[in-house]
C-alpha cells in the first residue's frame, strides 16, 4: 500500500514492520530511493513538529521537496485539494503529505488521484505517524505492548492523537483508559476504553499520556481556565510523585505548561517528550519508505506520461 | 538571450528550439549547467501550478533555489522590486523567475542588473512559459501549427494567456478567433484574430482554449453569474458532443468547474487541462537552460565580484 | 565556541580569524563540513537580505535546510522560542539562526538547548553577522582598522548596526563618531564615540556608514518627514562632493533611497553597499563553519540520541 491514511487501515504486522524499519533508522541503518522521487507537504493548519520532522525525514531520504504554502497556492484562488493535488501529480509530483482541518479529507483523493497521500493530521479523526511515533516510544521502553497499561488523559473529543493511538494499542494487547473532563468524552470514544478518575490513571499506569488542551479548536464556553484544569486534570508535582516505578510521561506537543503538566515535568526524567519528538523523524522515514516501496507509479515515472507527437 | 520577457521578443527559430528541447527533456534527456546557478522565485501573486513547475523544474537542472516570501521579506519594509532584484544580485544569484501584478515590470530591471529575468506573469500582459506550453502541447497533437484554427475563449482583456497566445499562434500559422462576452474585448486584442460567435467557434475550431475567469481582477459590477455564464460562454456537455473529432479542449488552470466548462469535461478525453500541466515542467527547463546558457555572467561568478584588498 | 550571540563576546583574535576565513570563501576557497549538517533559519522579523544570504551561504556549505516559517510554526498556537527550539534540536537540527524582535531573545536559550545559537539579529540588540561584514569591506578597502575614523549616521538608538559596530570598531582601533537627530542618541551609545555635526562627520571620515531610518520601529511623533531628514542628515549630493578623497559610503540596507541618501548616490563610485551584501555571504559561510567546527554536537549525533530498547 502506498497511502497512509489511518491507522487503524494498519494490520498488526504492518505497524510492526513500521516500527523495526524505524528502529533500523534510528540505529544508523541506510535506504535510499532508486529513483528521484519528488514530495510536497500540503500543511493547511499549523504545524512545527510534525511538518519539520516529515522535512527532516525527507532530507534524510535524498528526496526531493517542492516548498507549497497555502496561503500563496491558488487555493487563494478557490482551487479545491482536489485539483490541487491532480496538479501537482501532474508536475511529477510523487507523494503528497497532507494536514487538513476537514476531518477524511483524503476520502475526496484516493482512487483518484495517482499519487501516494500521507496523513499528517485529518481536522479531529487521525494522526497515524503520531499514533507511530508513541508505539515507537513505549515499544522502546518496554519491548512490548501485551499487558501495558496505558492511561490517555485530557482533551480527548478533538484529538486525533487519542482516537489514533486507542484503537491501536488495545489491537496490540494494551489496556487503554481515559481521563479528563467528562464533558470532553462521547460515546465511540469509550468504545476503547474505560472512564478512570484522574489520580488512579495516574497512579496505576505504565504509560501517562497526556493531550494538549487544543483552545483553537474549542468555542469559548468549552474553556476551563488553565489553572483549574491544571489542578483537577493536569500532571502536576504531587501526582507525579505517585507515578508507578517505572512508568513514563508522554505528551504529543506543543505543550501548555503548567496546564496538561507542570513546567518542571516536562523535561523530567521520567519524560519522553523530547524522545516522542526524536522518534518522530524516523516513524516517517519509514513511512515514507514504505510508501515509495508500495507505489507502482514510481516504478515508471517517465514512462506514465510519455505522450505521442 | 539570457531573458525570457514576451514571447513576442520571440522568434520563430527560438520558439522552436524551446519546444525541440522541452520534448528532448520529456522524453527523458538529461542537461545539467556546468556550475552552482542560484535562481530564486519571486512570486508576488499566488500560484501553485507556475511555481510548483519552475520548482520541479529548477530541481531537474539541479539548481539550487532560494526561498523567497514576499510577505516575510523586505518588500513589506517598502523595498523596490528594483532593490530587491539587485539585492539577490549582490549575495550571488544567478536567474530570477518574477510573477507581479504590475504589467511590464521588467521593464525596470532590464539594463540595469545583471541576473537573467524570467516572466513568470505580468499583470494584465504577458506569460511565456504559459504560452509555450500551450504551444508544445498543440504540438504534440497536431504536429505543426501551419492551417490550424485556434479558438481562445472568455475573459480575453485579463488574460496573459490570450495576448502571448494570439500573436504566437498567428506567427506560427494558425488561425486564431475569439469568442467570450463581448464587453470583455478591446481593439488591440482583435488585432490577431476575428470575434466569433461561440457556437461556430466551438463547433469549427482544432483547440478549443478556455481561459479562466479572473474573479479577483474583475469589478464587482463586471462579474458575470457562474451559471449564466456557463450557458451563455461556457463549454457544456451539449456544446462539448458537436466539437470536430480530433479536437481537443485546453485552458491554463485553475478551472473553475462548470464555469468555463462543464465539470465532467476537465478529465475527459479530448482535455489536454493536465497534459498542459506536466508540459509546463518541460518548457520550463528548457527555458532555464536557454537563460542559463545565454548568460555570460554565468561564465565566471567569482571573477566578477572578486575585490582587491 | 558553537554559538556566535554578539560581537561584544568575540575577542579580536576571533574577529580576525572571521575575516580571513570569509576572504578564504571569497577567493573561491572550499570547505565542506564531514558530517550532514541540519539548519533552520527562525525568522521572526521581515528580512530580505539577512535571511537569504544565510540561504545561500548555506548551500554553499553543503548544509541541510529545514524550511521554518513563523507564521504557519506552532508559534501561532502559543509555542514559546523555547520549545520552538528544543523541538527542532529533538528532530536533529544541529543549528538554528534567529532574527527575533526581542532583545537578547538567546539569554532564555544559551545553557539549555544543544543547538547552535546564531544570531541574525536581536531587537534593538545585536546583529553580528552585520557587523563582522562591514568590518571585512572596510578591511577589504583600508587594509586595517588602525587610524580610520569612521562616521554612523541616522537612526542610532533603534539600530542593532551600531551597537554592534561602534564596540568593535573602537576595539580594533578605529575613531568612531555619531551624527544625526540627537533625539535619536542615548548616552550609552555615546560611549563608544563622540557626536559630531553632520557636515564635520561627512568631510572628516574615511568611512560614511548611514543607518536605515526604521519606520517600522518609530512611534507615530518620532518620524521625521523624508525630506526634512534628508536635508538635515542625509548623504546629499552636496555632501558627497565633500567627501575625502578614499572615502566610502557604507548602509546597511534596506535604503529609503532619497531619505538616508540620494538616489543617485546608491550606486556611485564611492558606494560599497552592493559589496556589503555580496560580503554577507561570506560572512555567514565562515561564521557557519566556526559554529560546525566548534560544536561538539556534531562529533556524534546519532550516538547523542541512542535509545536503549
Amino acid at each position: 500500500m502506498k497511502n497512509l491514511l489511518t491507522t487503524t487501515d494498519l494490520s498488526i504486522s504492518e505497524i510492526n514492520k513500521i516500527l523495526s524499519d524505524a528502529q533500523f533508522f534510528l540505529d544508523g541503518g541506510k535506504w535510499l530511493p532508486e529513483q528521484k522521487v519528488f514530495v510536497a507537504n500540503l500543511f493547511f493548519e499549523n504545524s512545527t513538529r510534525t511538518k519539520c520532522s516529515f522535512e527532516v525525514a525527507e532530507r534524510r531520504l535524498g528526496l526531493d521537496i517542492i516548498p507549497f504554502e497555502v496561503s500563496t497556492s491558488s487555493v487563494s484562488k478557490g482551487e479545491t485539494l482536489y485539483d490541487t493535488v491532480k496538479t501537482l501529480e501532474a508536475i511529477g509530483v510523487n507523494t503528497v503529505v497532507i494536514r487538513h482541518n476537514q476531518d477524511r479529507y483524503f476520502d475526496e483523493l484516493i482512487g483518484k488521484a495517482d499519487v501516494s497521500v500521507i496523513n499528517a493530521g485529518d481536522g479531529c479523526g487521525h494522526h497515524p505517524t503520531q499514533s507511530l511515533l508513541d508505539l515507537l516510544t513505549i515499544k522502546q521502553e518496554f519491548g512490548s505492548f501485551e499487558g501495558l497499561k496505558v492511561a490517555i488523559i485530557g482533551d480527548i473529543r478533538h484529538s486525533r492523537v487519542a482516537r489514533s493511538n486507542a484503537d491501536t494499542l488495545a489491537r496490540l494487547g494494551a489496556t487503554v483508559v481515559f481521563s479528563g473532563p467528562v464533558e470532553w468524552f462521547d460515546e465511540e470514544i469509550l468504545q476503547n476504553g474505560t472512564y478512570e478518575n484522574i489520580d488512579t490513571a495516574v497512579e496505576t499506569s505504565d504509560v501517562v499520556m497526556l493531550l494538549r488542551i487544543q483552545h483553537e479548536r474549542h468555542d469559548e464556553k468549552g474553556n476551563t481556565e488553565a489553572d483549574v484544569y491544571h489542578k483537577a486534570f493536569g500532571l502536576t508535582e504531587e501526582r507525579e510523585k505517585r507515578m508507578k516505578a517505572g512508568s513514563i510521561i508522554m505528551h504529543p506537543a506543543p505543550v501548555n505548561r503548567d496546564v496538561e503538566i507542570a513546567d518542571s515535568l516536562v523535561e523530567c526524567e521520567r519524560s519522553r517528550i523530547f524522545k516522542q519528538m526524536q522518534n518522530g523523524v524516523y516513524i516517517r522515514m519509514a513511512v515514507l519508505k514504505r510508501s515509495i516501496e508500495g507505489s507502482s507509479q514510481n516504478d515508471n515515472i517517465n514512462q506514465k506520461w510519455s505522450i505521442a507527437n
